[in-house]
C-alpha cells in the first residue's frame, strides 16, 4: 500500500455547475493513483485577491508534495500566461495573475515553467474558456504520475511572474493601519494584520467608527456581541458572537480598520 | 490491495471558505491512508440540534469501524471539553455540547475519552476558534493510524456527558404530539415522531390549523398539493408534490405537530 | 496497486442535507475499493432536463468503465423503472425518465436492466422517496465489484426507454433556431446549438430582441459586454465579460434564440 499523491483544487467555478466534476474525470482518466481534495470552489466570480488569500492560508497544511491546482482566471483565452511552479512547499499550478502571490513571499521557487507544450494537455487546441479542464487538469495528473515538471513547458525567470498589489500597512507605536482583506462565511472580517503584531499587548480595533475590543475566545463576550480576536488564520479579525460582524457593521472587503495598542498586558 | 479506513465530516463551516479543505490535508498529511467523506458542512451555523439529527440519521449507513468528525461548536475556546467515543458502531469525535445526543440514545460507548494530550494534536497551543484542524483532525488521523484511543487523553464516565434536551412527544389512543426537527433542502418538514407509531394505522397531521392527509408516495397527490408521508429517515414528514411544505405552511424548526390516528386500516 | 474504480454521482439533493453523504456511506460499506467523485448535487430540484444536459456533458471526459449515478426522479415510489445502462462509454444508472438521453443520443447501450432484483438492494422493502440509497448506491458498488449487470435485474429493450422531448432547431442557409438549454453559474446561457454549426463563419445572434456579436473570448472584449462565443461545452453561449448575461438580458430556460451567418470569414 503505497499513498496516492495529493491534488487540490481551488477554484471560483462552484459546485452547481460540472466544471470540477470534469476536471476530476480528466484527471482520474490520466492518473487514477490520486487523491483529489476540493479546497474551495466558491471564491467570487473572478476575485484573484479572495483566491490568493485562500491558497496562502491554506496549502501549508498539506503533504509539502501536495500539487495545488488554483484557478481564478479572468484572463482566460487571452495572452497571460498559464504555469507551474516547483516550490519549497508543494507545487502550483494556474494561471499568471497575482494567484500565487502569497505562497510566493511565503516560499522559494526551485523551478518556475510557462505551461506551453500541449503534449501534457488534453487536447492539443484548448479551448478559449476551460483551460481547467484542457490544460490544468491534465498538467497535474502527469506530474502526479511522475512526468519532470520541465518538460510541461519553458523554464522562466520567477522574477517575472505577476504579484498582486499588497495592501501596505504602516505601524507606529501607538497604531497599525490595514484593511478587510477577507470575510468569511460566518461574516467575520479578517484584516491584513498579522497577530504577532499585538502579540503580549492589550489592544482594540476600529473600523467604521467603532471601537471594538480584544479578546481571547467568542465565549468570553455575550452573544451578539461584538469582538475582535486573533483568527485561526494568524490574521486579527472582527467577529460577533454567535452573529455575523459583516452585517452587523455593514463592511466589506477593503474596508480600512485601525488598531490601537492600549499597553503592555500586566504592565 | 487493503481498504483505507473511512473518515467522516460534519460541520457547520459551509464549503465557501477553506476551513474544511484545510481539515483534510491535516489528516492526509498525518496519515494519506484514509478515505475521507463529506456528510455535510452546511449545518446552519451554531445549531447543535441539526447536527445532532445529521449525524444520528446518517451514521450508520456508514463501515461500523468508520470515525466520523461532527462540529458544530459555539463553545470553541471555552472549557467545554473536546470528545472521541468509541461506540458499538463508529467512533465519533467532536465537542461535548450535545452533538452526539442521537447517537448516544441508540449506541453503547465502549471508551469514552476526554482529549487533552496534545501529543496527537497538531500543535501544543491550539488556537481558540479552530479545534477542527488544531485537535478534532490530527485525533482522527492518528486514530486511523493505529494509536489507541485511550492514549488520545483521560478516560470519562459517559454518564457525564452533555445531551440536549430532547423533544418530548405524548401519544393518547387517537393523537401523538410532536415538532417539526429539521427541515431540508426541499422544503420537507421533518418530525420527530417515528414512522413507527402510525404503522398500520390511517393517520393524518395538523400543523398550523391545517389538516393534511397521509399517502404513500409523492406520485399518489397532484403536483403542488401537500401530503404527510413516512419519510426517508424514519420519521413522519409534510411535504409539497414538486415544491416546498415550508414555503407553503409558513412554519418553521420546533413548530407543534398533531398526528391524528383516524381508524385502524382495514377494519 | 491497482486503480479503484469510479463512481460518479450526479443529483437534485444539494449539499446542506446528508443524502449524498449517506449514499457514499452505503456505497463504501459494500465496496471500499471505489473512487466516488461528486459531478453535481445542485441540479435544480426535480428538473430531469437540466440533469440531463449536466451528465451529457460530463460524463466523456471520466474513464470509459466509469459507473454513473444520476438521480433526478419526481417519480420516485410510482411505477416508473429503475435502470443500469451498459454503453459503449460507462453505465449509467438511474430512474427511467429522459435523464439518460444525451448519453443514450451518442453512445450504443450494451445492456440495459430494469433494476428489479432486490438481493442486490439495501433492504428488500425500500423506501418510497430514497432508491439513491435503498436501489441506486447499492447496485453501483456491486457492479463496481465485479457482480455482471445481467444478475441485477431483467434485460430489457432500449428502445423502451424514455426520452426527453429534444428542442428542435432549424436551419436555413443565414439563420439558426434554437434556445437557451442551460444557465451556469456565472449566468452564462447555452444554447443548444453546437459550435460546429458557425465554424469558420462570421455570425451573430439574437436574444429578447438583442443582437449580439460574436468573439474568440471574454478578453475580447470590455468588461461588462455582451458577448457570444464558442463555450467550452461545445455548444454556443452568450455571455459578459466579468458578469452575468441572464441578468443583464433578463432570459431564462427554454428562451428562443436565433443565430445569423452574416458571411464566410475571409471571403
Amino acid at each position: 500500500m503505497s499513498a496516492h499523491r495529493v491534488i487540490t483544487l481551488l477554484t471560483d467555478f462552484g459546485m452547481r455547475d460540472t466544471y470540477v466534476g470534469i476536471m476530476k474525470g480528466v484527471i482520474l482518466r490520466i492518473n487514477p493513483y490520486v487523491h483529489i481534495i476540493d479546497i474551495t470552489h466558491e471564491i467570487p466570480p473572478h476575485t484573484v485577491e479572495a483566491a490568493n488569500f485562500n491558497l496562502m492560508t491554506a496549502y501549508r497544511y498539506f503533504p509539502p508534495d501536495t500539487i495545488h491546482v488554483a484557478i481564478v482566471d479572468p484572463g482566460v483565452g487571452s495572452k497571460r500566461r498559464a504555469l507551474a511552479i516547483e516550490s519549497t512547499h508543494g507545487i502550483f499550478i494556474g494561471p499568471d495573475n497575482g494567484i500565487f502571490t502569497g505562497v510566493l513571499t511565503r516560499e522559494h521557487c526551485i523551478v518556475t515553467v510557462e505551461l506551453n507544450n500541449p503534449s501534457y494537455w488534453l487536447t492539443e487546441k484548448p479551448s478559449t474558456t476551460f483551460h481547467g479542464r484542457d490544460i490544468f487538469a491534465p498538467v497535474a495528473a502527469h506530474l502526479a504520475g511522475g512526468v519532470p515538471l520541465r518538460n510541461m513547458g519553458t523554464e522562466i525567470n520567477p522574477d517575472s511572474l505577476i504579484y498582486l498589489k499588497q495592501v501596505v500597512y504602516k505601524a507606529n507605536a501607538s497604531s497599525i493601519i490595514g484593511t478587510v482583506q477577507y470575510i468569511d462565511r460566518f461574516g467575520n472580517l479578517i484584516t491584513n494584520i498579522p497577530a504577532e503584531a499585538v502579540r503580549n499587548k492589550q489592544w482594540n480595533i476600529t473600523v467604521g467608527g467603532i471601537t471594538i475590543n480584544a479578546y481571547r475566545t467568542y465565549s468570553d463576550t455575550k452573544q451578539g456581541n461584538l469582538l475582535a480576536l486573533e483568527g485561526s488564520h494568524g490574521f486579527l479579525e472582527i467577529a460577533v458572537h454567535s452573529g455575523s460582524a459583516e452585517s452587523v457593521l455593514g463592511v466589506g472587503y477593503g474596508a480600512p480598520v485601525q488598531v490601537n495598542i492600549v499597553k503592555k498586558r500586566g504592565t
